[in-house]
């Protein structure tokens, strides 16, 4: 088994984080000035590991191994959430790094190649999962042209030419060129910190169906309106809104969750009856039956209440993703690294976040592997984990690299 | 009883929604350069019917009128709704000016004079009722140099000095120069137009109260968060909402109105599990002790939510006005002059809506002649009431102003 370094895996790992250095987190996104320089020092830092690397035209470092007879990518995203953890994105980067080096110096390796990647924008600054799609080829100049920054409103064309990526190629995927991919990952949830197991085996990503719900009523005075001739759009939105929350429980599964994360009313003034309101209903499941049961349960509150009025509802829905599986395979060679290296303490379990495995897995066989949160804590500065299991879990994720590499032949 | 003339107060009317016209209807807010060039045009007009006219530092034109022995103040306000309707406040400017006009060619009237006043800023582009609580004292120095454009964000100084108001003297009630305040409106609401009635006499406009109630929770990965685990501020937002709504109607009187008009989530977005949510609560009423009710149903569903958890909730008031009765001297005499232009059709009735009159209230006696509005329709640029209406209204409302002048003395 190739030999990992935890001292330099946790220093690494604080090394990258002042990068955009925010409270005890990080705040570095996608294109931004710090992301860019972050990539560059990944990009050295791979260079030292003995690989090739190159941050292509999407931003994404892709360390290549030229000489290897099998080779594994292993990667995970670089940027972070605004304001997010230093573990999110960076942990399974920082693990590709260290396997690199750990392979290129273990003598039983030789001919074993790992391949790290640092994608860009999984976390969504501009646009979904670009640099991943951009490997796989699933990404178009066209909506390179259309996207703009979520919270800036910069259109990616400038972003990219600011950030000195324009013109670059963009990597590409080679059919045969790997064994696989392979991603670890903080879990994000509290599963594993709550049981005290140190590792989970990612069965499938879940799939994610987001809906718009919009309602139209009439806009109106809020003084000179009488209640009874009102069509208020907002109160339309969250009787539906109500109804949802206490008729899911019934269709969804034990680990299905459901979010209505963004609403809209207008004008949205304290003084005007709501003429129109909106909202987005998003729900998870690795289970299509489950995300289907889900849907029929919002379509037919949505048939209701358009029926009922005073307001016409309707949903459409605005994203999709189904869920994806992870290598068969690759899960039972992870779970056997896990059980080597923490007798009794993991667990295969579902990913309720998406992730680039999940784009990757279009393309080759694709694992997942997560290590613990502190009390389940994402998306927010104060994301943690243990040092003692950002060290074992890299110890069991190269052991599982190594293996599936030498499954390969 | 002074004679109007009907086709000049539609003729007037009609080149006064030239100032910023829109469809049918008119888009003149506050301080825009078609708001002063209307302001102007008036000024123009009073001058012409005899009046000494001003545009003072706030932006309220006054026809005054130095000779008369009782004097009546005439007005409403001048900007409008964005792309509002066109007789929204503008209706009660130009029965004033034809008022002015028709007591002054009046030998009977001799002595009893008509002042005019257009307000500014009723409708809040900027603050709320500007112009009239300049008038009455109830706006300081302090309130202006902190108060910003609604929709612009341009600091309210910087509007008056564009708009050529900056360093003029803000006119000030004369204790004892005015018999009282008379204003006609169109109603903004349905009651008059589906009766078939032509008049309204309004008894008291309505008190309104506006509370904020916000919601703590916690911000959460809408993939990785268990349900169970969850403190979803928005969940907490639209169950005490629907709530609301559901026991509002058991407290509430025949018409009490209330309007959820405001809502937002934080951080809004589709994969977030909102840990902040806020909306606004208003409502109305002509009697006191309905809001109390009202404000007391709230505040047990507020304490109630926040007992159960598992957000925070908490509601803070922000504003508050009291009912304000018009005088019963002048109710009776509108009334009077309704029978005789309309007999058996006009109504004593609440207004729903704010107006000038009500801050005029509080320094002499008020009045208030409604006309109806088609369909109730307001704030819209649809708005519209029958020309015959607009004749009849007129004709009734100037016997209205000679009576209440003759009863002065």
């Amino acid at each position: 088994m190739p030999t990992i370094d935890g001292e330099r895996v946790v220093a690494d790992l604080k090394r990258l984080a002042e990068f955009g250095r925010y409270k005890t987190g990080v705040h570095r996104p996608t294109y931004s000035a710090v992301d860019i320089a972050s990539r560059e020092w990944l990009a050295e830092r791979l260079r030292e590991a003995g690989l090739d690397p190159v941050i292509d035209g999407i931003g994404n470092v892709i360390g290549r191994n030229p000489n290897a007879r099998h080779r594994l990518l292993v990667g995970s995203h670089s940027e972070t959430q605004p304001y997010g953890g230093w573990l999110d994105g960076a942990l399974g980067v920082i693990y590709g790094l260290e396997l690199a080096r750990a392979f290129a110096a273990d003598p039983d390796c030789a001919g074993l190649g790992i391949e790290v990647a640092a994608w860009a924008d999984e976390e969504g600054h501009y646009g979904s999962y670009l640099g991943s799609r951009s490997y796989v080829g699933a990404l178009g100049e066209d909506e390179i042209d259309q996207v703009t920054g979520r919270d800036t409103g910069t259109p990616l064309r400038a972003a990219l030419a600011e950030a000195g990526l324009a013109g670059r190629q963009r990597e590409r995927v080679s059919p045969g060129r790997h064994v696989g991919y392979l991603e670890a990952h903080i879990e994000q949830g509290d599963t594993l910190d709550n049981a005290g197991l140190r590792i989970g085996i990612v069965e499938t990503i879940v799939g994610i169906r987001n809906f718009r719900v919009a309602f139209t009523g009439e806009q109106n005075h809020a003084g000179t309106t009488r209640m009874a001739r009102r069509k208020d759009a907002g109160v339309a939105m969250v009787r539906l809104a109500v109804a949802l929350h206490d008729r899911f429980p019934a269709v969804a599964g034990p680990r299905t969750v459901w979010t209505v994360g963004r609403m809209l009313l207008e004008p949205n003034a304290p003084s005007v009856v709501p003429g129109r309101a909106e909202m987005q209903v998003q729900f998870r499941d690795a289970e299509p039956a489950r995300l289907d049961a889900c849907e029929a349960c919002l379509l037919a509150l949505v048939a209701e209440a358009d029926r009922t009025g005073p307001c016409r509802v309707a949903a459409e829905p605005i994203a999709r993703s189904e869920p994806r599986p992870m290598d068969a395979g690759f899960q039972a060679l992870i779970e056997a690294a896990a059980e080597d290296g923490a007798p009794g303490r993991h667990l295969r379990m579902p990913s309720a976040a998406g992730h680039d495995a999940a784009i990757l897995s279009e393309r080759m066989p694709a694992g997942m592997m997560f290590i613990p949160s502190l009390g389940g804590i994402s998306h927010h500065w104060a994301e943690d984990t243990k040092e003692d299991d950002i060290v074992l879990g890299a110890r069991i994720f190269a052991d599982a690299a190594a293996r599936i590499l030498r499954s390969a032949g």
